[in-house]
């Protein structure tokens, strides 16, 4: 099949994957695997930016995101699954563009002086921090990438991307890269386990490495509507997370239960119960694929190992072709 | 022969090589090689940070650097000789310390705003020419160099490449970098033909490449002590920039030069020409040399092509040591 472009997207490995991390992108990931050209990466280099301290983790974390990936759907058959610290050609064309990218466009980056706050106790007043757009523009134009997939809050970063593309185009008077379009998607989004935000520092998620029997337990701790005391008292399912992850998981009987919720036919238990069902039966098959990949250390540095291949193989043709708009392939 | 340790030093192939650059670096470079193990490069993706945007002659500045290098006396079977874009892990390395580089360090290199105003009318206000001193740190540590050649002014930057090793051990609790020291020279200063620096922006200079015949004639038009008229007007040596030449180049008889051209014994012309004698008696074996290595392209890229194989393999090592340290040696 034509396929109809080239996709790049890369993920952090900052832990175990969870749903939210599932819904919010993976999924996404796995349908466009079919459609288009994907290079998909561990972004362990740029894990760095923010987590040079402390490394203890860094290896294992990598691990369990490509297990998690391949057990999620991933399919290293239709996608190219690599690790960007092995492509240096990244660092490359990162420094070849840090040359005549002006500082002026990472100051003005909007999540610059937002994540500088926020990760205040994390000494991340770093060169390499600032910078990150940079990097970033380097991960996707070193496989001329046509789109990247992207929640409305990451398009600042990819216009810094398209911004340098051009500004690389103007400058050595080529055509090396395209400007990569925004494959806008809207992500599911899936809350934590309390209501909030789910995310591992607050505890709250469930994680694709859970087993079936953790899910549940987890589910049956869910915060429901505070104001129901008795099973028969009216509920308000629109502050309730378990009814927003039946809109996912049960999106057939979501009129029913919302009917049954509001009049007060069905206890929270029962609901919970029914939606533990749900998510187990969808998430016991990534699950036990994941107990198969862990056995099979190897065979995913393996594939990795492949993806690596075929990753550097384009990465490189692009460098050769930078390097000669450029008039720098003196080697 | 036991040598004393490794040094790195590297030069920007910004045009044909001068005398003040041969005396204020080369020649100790070339007393250096038989001591020490040198590693010598061609500091080429440093050139971008200045020149980054008119490349027109980056490559046949770097084949002009290497010829000077040859032809001046640097012995590829004494040295390692090499192009600094040849080697991907100092991009590599230098991607790994802008992690943990605190921007602060960068901003207050001294050098760091005097260039920003010397060079307002080119665009550098970059990215990259900020982060200068962490590729330089880079280059020095992919080595682990022990000693770098530098002159005081040149001291703060090798005090962040020390900085940065320190941070580094600190960080990972290793002793991957040595802290590499300074080996002060005193190198010898030759004014330009008008006494002003030796410079190529202000169209002074003897270069390597010039012919005996242009050597004797650009010294001809050497501006002397203005004071004197008549061959038999007292000179004062010391604002002459004959004088410094003779210094160097006829060192035995500076005192009779002195003394004869205080007493008006002896005319400008006549000292010219003594001195270009002497001069020519030095620069032109390495025109000679120049013209055989400039009809050698191919044996040049041999030389280069074998230099870059051992600087790789020595700067690989580094970076496996650098990757275990820091624990992300997933590949
Ligand atoms: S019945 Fe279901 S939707 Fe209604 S509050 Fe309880 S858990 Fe939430
Ligand atoms: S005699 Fe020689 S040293 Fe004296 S002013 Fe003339 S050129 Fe200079």
């Amino acid at each position: 099949m034509q396929k109809k472009g080239i996709i790049l997207s890369g993920m952090r490995p900052t832990g175990a994957m969870h749903l939210g991390n599932y819904f919010g992108a993976l999924e996404n990931w796995i349908r466009l695997q079919d459609e288009y050209e994907c290079y998909y990466f561990v972004a362990d280099w740029h894990a760095l930016t923010t987590g040079y301290e402390d490394t203890s983790e860094y290896k294992s974390n990598i691990t369990n995101l490509l297990v998690d990936w391949l057990s999620a759907g991933l399919d290293h058959n239709k996608c190219v699954l690599f690790v960007q610290s092995a492509i240096k050609e990244h660092a490359e064309l990162h420094l070849l563009f840090s040359m005549n990218v002006p500082l002026s466009w990472l100051y003005r980056c909007p999540t610059y002086k937002d994540q500088l706050n926020q990760l205040k106790e994390k000494n991340i007043a770093t060169y390499g921090f600032l910078g990150y757009p940079c990097l970033q523009a380097a991960d996707i134009l070193a496989y001329k990438a046509d789109f990247v997939p992207v929640g409305e809050d990451q398009l600042p970063h990819l216009e810094i991307t398209r911004e340098i593309a051009r500004r690389f185009n103007f400058l050595y008077k080529c055509e090396v890269f395209p400007e990569p379009q925004p494959l806008l998607t809207k992500a599911k989004v899936l809350p934590g386990l309390d209501g909030r935000k789910m995310s591992k520092s607050y505890n709250n998620t469930i994680a694709l490495a859970d087993s079936p029997d953790v899910v549940q337990k987890k589910i049956m701790t869910m915060i429901t509507d505070p104001a129901r005391i008795h099973k028969t008292d009216p509920g308000h399912p629109e502050v309730c997370s378990v009814y927003a992850y039946h809109q996912l998981f049960t999106a057939d009987e979501v009129p029913e239960i919302e009917s049954a919720c509001r009049k007060g036919e069905i206890g929270c238990v029962a609901c919970k119960k029914k939606l533990a069902q749900n998510v187990t039966r969808f998430t016991t098959p990534i699950w036990e694929r994941r107990q198969e990949w862990l056995k099979r250390p190897d065979d995913i540095r393996d594939i990795i190992s492949k993806g690596c291949s075929k990753a550097r193989e384009k990465a490189s043709e692009t460098m050769s072709d930078v390097r000669k708009a450029m008039q720098i392939d003196w080697i």
